[in-house]
Order: C-alpha cells, then sequence, then structure tokens
C-alpha cells in the first residue's frame, strides 16, 4: 500500500497534524488541561501575543477541541474550554511531555511531575495493547490495510 | 507556578515540540516507523518535494531522532534509521494516529489498522499509569514542581 495513494485526507496522521502541528497550539492545549480557561490566563501563562492567541483558540474552537462558554455578561466574556474531542488529545500531550521529560530534560531533573490522583502516585504515562495489556514496542506493531477495527480480527 | 517563567526551555511540550512540531516531519516519522528508510522511499510514498524532505531528515539526525548510515559505495549512499530517542517517539506517534482514527475517520472506516504481534490482535493503543496500570483519564492527572520523578512519592 502507498501512502501516497492514500491521499493526505485518509491519513490520521496528516489529519491531526491539520490540528494541532502548530507550537503554539500545542502549547495553548497543554495550559488547557492544566485547567486555564480564560484569554489573559492563557496569555499571562505563556506570554504569548492577543493575536496569536486569539487565532490559535479560534483554531481550536472550529476543530471542534475546545468550545467557548460564556462566563460574564455586561461585558461578554467567554472561556475555553476542552470538549470530549478535545480530552480525547490527552494521551496525545502526555505522550510530547514524557518524550521531553525523558529525552530532552538535564540530569534528570524534570520541569513537572505528574501525579494519578486515582492510586495517588508520580506516574510515567505507558502505552500499552488494548487487547494484551502489554506496553507497545514499535518493532511488535504492524500496519494493514483499513477498515473498521475488529472486522478482520 | 507560572509557565512563563518556567522558560520555554524548561517545558517539556515546547521542546518536544522544537523538533517534531511540523506536518512534515511528523508524515516523515510516521514513514520510519513503517520501515521507510531510503530517500526515494520516503519521496514516493510521501510525495514530497526533495528538498523539503532533505531538510527534514536533516533535522531529525540532528535531533538524533534518526541515523544516517551507508547501505551503498560507488556512490555512498545512505538510509535512515531511527536511533532510540527516536524509537521512543512511537507512544506519541500512537496516539497521535488513534486520535485521528476516533475523530477525524469517516463513517467508523479506519484508513489503516494496527495489529500487536505479541498477542496477535488488532488493536488500540491506551495510555496507563505507570505505577497502577489503570488508563488515564485527563481529570485524574495533576501537575507540581519539578525535580527527580520519586524524590516526592
Amino acid at each position: 500500500m502507498r501512502w501516497r495513494e492514500l491521499g493526505e485526507e485518509e491519513c490520521s496522521v496528516a489529519r491531526t497534524v491539520s490540528v494541532i502541528g502548530d507550537r503554539w497550539t500545542l502549547l495553548v492545549l497543554r495550559e488547557c488541561f492544566l485547567r486555564t480557561r480564560r484569554f489573559e490566563a492563557f496569555q499571562e501563562r505563556l506570554g504569548i501575543t492577543r493575536p496569536v492567541l486569539a487565532d490559535r483558540l479560534q483554531k481550536l474552537v472550529e476543530a471542534g477541541v475546545l468550545e467557548r462558554i460564556p462566563y460574564q455578561e455586561r461585558p461578554v466574556r467567554h472561556e475555553y474550554r476542552l470538549t470530549q474531542r478535545g480530552l480525547d488529545l490527552h494521551p496525545v500531550m502526555m505522550a510530547i511531555v514524557h518524550w521531553g521529560d525523558v529525552h530532552m530534560a538535564k540530569d534528570g531533573h524534570r520541569p513537572v511531575l505528574h501525579r494519578h490522583r486515582a492510586c495517588g502516585h508520580q506516574f510515567d504515562p505507558v502505552m500499552v495493547c488494548s487487547e494484551c495489556a502489554a506496553p507497545l514496542q514499535a518493532r511488535d506493531v504492524t500496519v494493514e490495510p483499513g477498515g473498521r477495527r475488529g472486522d478482520a480480527r
């Protein structure tokens, strides 16, 4: 199978990158997962200019990743919350953060640590197989022509 | 804690995005995980121009994600292979692909399916906690000031 024939619209990576494949977009998304919701708060925490922030928030709203919800009248002000579609980007964000922690941290010092409230421990995110629960290794994963998952199992 | 004070160099997302935060870079990386190794093969499969491909491969080599290895003499030709640092990006790639599969596939049809050779099944990648093995939900993850993981456990 040639990827070229598959076309960009058919490729999950290409389509996902069309939504999140921008430096500021990813940094805005990271803030969303840290419960930042208001324009001024994004601005202050990221040190991003107003036009760039407005543009990235607008694109994330258009992509259905964030929703814009009024929190004040007179004047009307909005905040930005992750939709389910946005919340589902959490594994992408955790995977990116973890790779950075492991490969780009200096002397093993991590900029932030993550704690899992469900078990109370500091943790690393681990990608596992939905069927056997074993951690996934790149060499153990193969691709097959598409379809509905489970059709060919 | 303010992210702004943390500085871009201190933020794992910012640093990781500086390596992979580009549409073509991610598409080249996807090809690497599909065992594409040679310049012409990348070019044919991606439909990418030579200068753009050369630039992205060079950047991935400089970032230590790919290594350039001669496979032929007279004339010398090189192929590109994932380093361990590159292989460790597999969870990032799987997370991106899975999000695209779930949220951008048409009518439940996936462009490709993934099979886990270790167990033989088609699977979805699931991000779990390294400590309790439960699937991670965004609302169950909190961040804390940095350090070595485990220092404060």
